[in-house]
């Protein structure tokens, strides 16, 4: 049972809402004697905060990470790792006027079926907010890597699908992601994205988005068959995510469209080291990874807080209509980059604590 | 952790090989005094069975379970429900020419690299046939849903995509699913299907395949955020499925391309009814269940085991070549349509456990 | 894995050091619609204080509970409660002079060798200071289980044994225990206890306490066999307790000399009720409660910072020795009874859900 | 949550009743490639079988286990072992008399209450029988414990009082235990032992014992504080074994009446090794282990099956008497000695793979 926990081993508990007076995990596993500083933590944090173009959510939240315990003179003590981040630019008066009203592509109405109660405040806890948290517990977790698996490990999101625009992946490069609002890896396609939403947005709609994850530098041999696979609890960390709905591994969906030869990459040995000729597994066979880079994606629905004026009902259950104002994100699948490294991050710790429980 | 257990209620251990004696499970977390059967239960082994038509393999088995506790005159006891099923139609002697070789597309070599030993005969714990263990819970948990939730309840899937066959959906019909040999739901598509399927099988190659699943007459509350989510845990039941890579809620890795205006299922009441004007979420929102019709899909790989040769390396690192003879499904996703089911089952149950375990 | 959470479904997370700036807890699976505040938690929280009697330690702590989740307009939502305690009264210069040293009874001998670090103030995560945010997540435990319950049930803790002064039982009178700074359930031996404590601090030492519970009020059926057992719980609650040593259950350890006529609680059904004749199995046959009162015991071992000079080694294995001066409680059982009566009330609650969940 | 599976990484999970056709236990998380046999949990389970004395009961079971998965060729393959033993010598009709009846004493009663149904014959899975499992576990848990640990590794276990007598444990002589029916570890008391039980047996009634274990090249580390402390754990585990009411782990209860000096055991280097001067922490300080002994003790009721006449009520809740006939222990605590043993044994193992989980 983990209602608000994630993980195995390295486990972290998210709690707080939206417009509470702040957002803070509980960070519980971690391997004693690692080197990490607040500073090291912000560096993702302000990947994912708000308010940094005019492509994503006018609010204004520095989202600075404090810790409160588990790290002692530098380092960390082997005991939970307490972070809080306070709420600073709340207004909740926002919600006032939609206080009655379920929204549309929101969790309002099933919060409301499932609890018989809801903090309407910007959706309490369903708000994404909650997603900082796991980006702070996924700047520890890589901390934690590169410090077991060296530099050659990494994990990088990109957006490769905006709304309707496509980008031309034979152009990727690493080094462009972080160049431009999108965080898109082809130089060429940032200038058609920004027309592009920002037409979506002045129409009052919105729209979703894809991204793609590579962890590479991951050993093989992570992944605990049959209920612990490592593609199980990549796509389990994905879907957790606000507002995904699809995940692949590898070909992902498109596998039902591979021939049985293209699907079963060819190995290879050669210069002493084993090659795969290709990667459609997505570098995980069996829920076991092989040694190649991780693959995955996943689609971010477009956000559900419109300005269009929608059909929905409101608390007892009359027919009303509803136009979501306030500061929204015309596409929140682009802040959803740091988060999906964030729990792929959290993933991979976590089995590989877990293949070193059962494995030595 | 749960290695081989899966659910967190009610939950299963699935153990056994593919060319062990037996393979089994323990169901666990059973609500007491429900009427239950290994008749029951066989009818929906039997939909998995192998050997069924020559779109499968030919390893007969009658897969016949017993119920070795947790029944007492009939009924469950609230304590564990034992079940076995005896392997009966090994032939490891089929291995015995590639168990110095890793299989791609197997976890052969992944199993080998994380454990330092493997079972050779059939994939040891790695082969499908662990998933017999699964349709025989998920008929415990469908059992017991319908017990809970009454006749409206109901959990189909079918073959939606066969390779590069599709089947034309405005035909959907429910009936048709268990007519044919392929789950699928378009009569017009099943002559074409077979066709194709036998030339796929001919050429020595496999294909992969889309399995859509619905469940129907679920009430809305159903599913924990943040990491209980229901899609998050639908989502893992189906990526441990064998030779999964993708899985969609709703609209899936297409809500990208949707508009906010269409992602945003637009909610009425009539004749005193909660209705959606459509079903992009897949009946969930916020990770708890609306009242819609739970909606996901998943797509599955090519059976890794074709005539075809291709190239691979050995357990001392050598190149070399392999092809797989004996029998195998030309495509295994096929026999993933009652699986698919049995998790879905699995995990509604499971939260509908817990559900009322933390709101009465 | 539940390194530092306690329960299944009603579950809480510690977190935070004795010198650090706040300690708190995340309490997760709280039903909903509950009514809380913190004055409710506070009032848990005054009886574990610190510094209210000569007999405690002299740190003064508020011990002043904020609620930052979970609660919304005066109940609770369902969601993450977190709750902070902020440390106000920390002396770590204490700890300077034996920051190299390992206090002997303490952890900081075997924290330095699962971590290869520790945090030497006050004793880091080490401290009983942690049992202050267990009595906050009994607080909200007790208040959810009179909420289903009624007002019948009932959690009450007493030191029946301190040090080698035992207390006449036959004279426990309920409203006793508060009034006196030993939570003595015997009005006529505060006095004596009063002059021996006085004396074992003078002396520079400390000593031990037994001490009793008792739960009313609770159904028959609760605990979940055979690995979760109702008293099975109840031992690893009160053993995980700083100093616990021994717990017992009904007659516990003095069952070994009972006669199996008087082991066998008799069963009458009188005016309509089922009465058990003895209590013996302190309220749990085979894991689950019967509908007697549920009676726990456990013992407290002496304080181990003790003025007197013991023999001990330092960080670098040299052989030395240590007297430890600062503000301890001569007798750490008596801040005890509180956290016993949290963690009952905590597992208590879990089973509760846990019933609804398997049982309806 | 684990009705039935105990352990965190290390985990058995055990089925079966008393009187059904078999019982058995799964095994997950085990480390690969270690040597295991049949024969080699044989040897344990002997020690625990029925019907070797007169002091036990007369039910004979061979208790033959058979390995069903997870060993391949006479090595673990980190896959999940699956464990049968079937119930060859059952005799239900013994139990016809009172199936409307509720044994006092037993659970009959509260599994009733519990679950609205129950298995009568033999107690079903309410009955010590379900403890061979627990034996195997054991058995298998030990054998990788000397695997990584080597030969100094060693749980011992041996009954210290029997009923009303106690032994000189100053003759404690680890030789002797298994060579008498009480696993005794003074060879003086054992005729004083056989002439009481006997005694005992006449009468129609039972007797308690306590039973004490100790655990020997146990390394200094493992524990996870809070709430996975290493003597949490071992309260749970012999907390759940059947008929148990006490724990204690080193001078237990008896840490009450200590001086603060006593139970600061004294810390010395001598040749280059950390010495204690005593254990009355039982080799655990803080949750987590020193490098000394593990101690820890026991208390079993006696035997509620007893001849003599006792008054409990039936299922329709009328007053009623009974006297159960049949086969029973008239100690049931002298075959708990294997399986303390293997209690604390799988818990080790568990705490072991946890400590390198975290801590490398």
């Amino acid at each position: 049972m983990s209602f608000n926990t994630f993980g195995k081993i390295f486990r972290f508990t998210t709690w707080g809402e939206s417009h509470g007076p702040a957002i803070g995990c509980i960070i519980d596993g971690c391997p004693p004697n690692i080197t990490i500083s607040e500073k090291d933590i912000q560096k993702d944090m302000d990947k994912r905060r708000p308010g940094q173009s005019k492509f994503t959510t006018q609010r204004k939240e520095s989202d600075k990470v404090i810790i409160l315990s588990g790290v002692f003179q530098g380092k960390t003590t082997g005991t939970p790792i307490s972070i809080i981040i306070y709420n600073t630019d709340k207004r909740s008066r926002d919600y006032e006027s939609i206080k009655e009203k379920f929204r549309p592509g929101h969790a309002d109405y099933t919060y409301f079926k499932k609890y018989g109660i809801r903090d309407f405040r910007g959706g309490g806890r369903q708000s994404a907010r909650e997603t900082a948290c796991r980006v702070a517990a996924g700047a520890v977790a890589k901390t934690v890597l590169k410090n077991i698996l060296g530099k050659k490990f990494n994990v990088i999101g990109a957006v490769t699908q905006l709304g309707l625009m496509s980008c031309d992946k034979s152009n990727w490069n690493d080094k462009e992601i972080n160049k431009n609002p999108f965080f898109c890896p082809d130089k060429k396609s940032v200038k058609l994205w920004e027309k592009y939403l920002l037409a979506v947005r002045k129409s009052g709609s919105s729209c979703g988005a894809i991204i793609e994850l590579r962890a590479s530098g991951v050993p093989a041999g992570l992944g605990a068959p049959i209920y612990s696979k490592l593609d199980t609890d990549i796509a389990a960390s994905l879907m957790s995510i606000n507002a995904v709905k699809g995940v692949n591994i590898g070909a992902g969906m498109n596998s039902a469209f591979l021939t049985g030869e293209e699907n079963s990459d060819e190995i290879r040995k050669s210069s002493g080291k084993v090659k795969f000729k290709s990667n459609n597994a997505g570098g995980i066979l069996g829920g076991i990874s092989s040694g190649q880079n991780i693959l995955a994606s996943f689609a971010v629905k477009p956000t559900s807080s419109i300005l269009n004026t929608r059909e929905t009902i409101n608390k007892k259950g009359k027919n009303t209509k509803i136009s979501v104002k306030g500061r929204h994100d015309p596409c929140v699948g682009i802040r959803a980059v740091p988060i999906g490294e964030a729990m792929l991050s959290c993933v991979l710790l976590d089995h590989l604590l877990m293949h070193r429980a059962q494995c030595g």
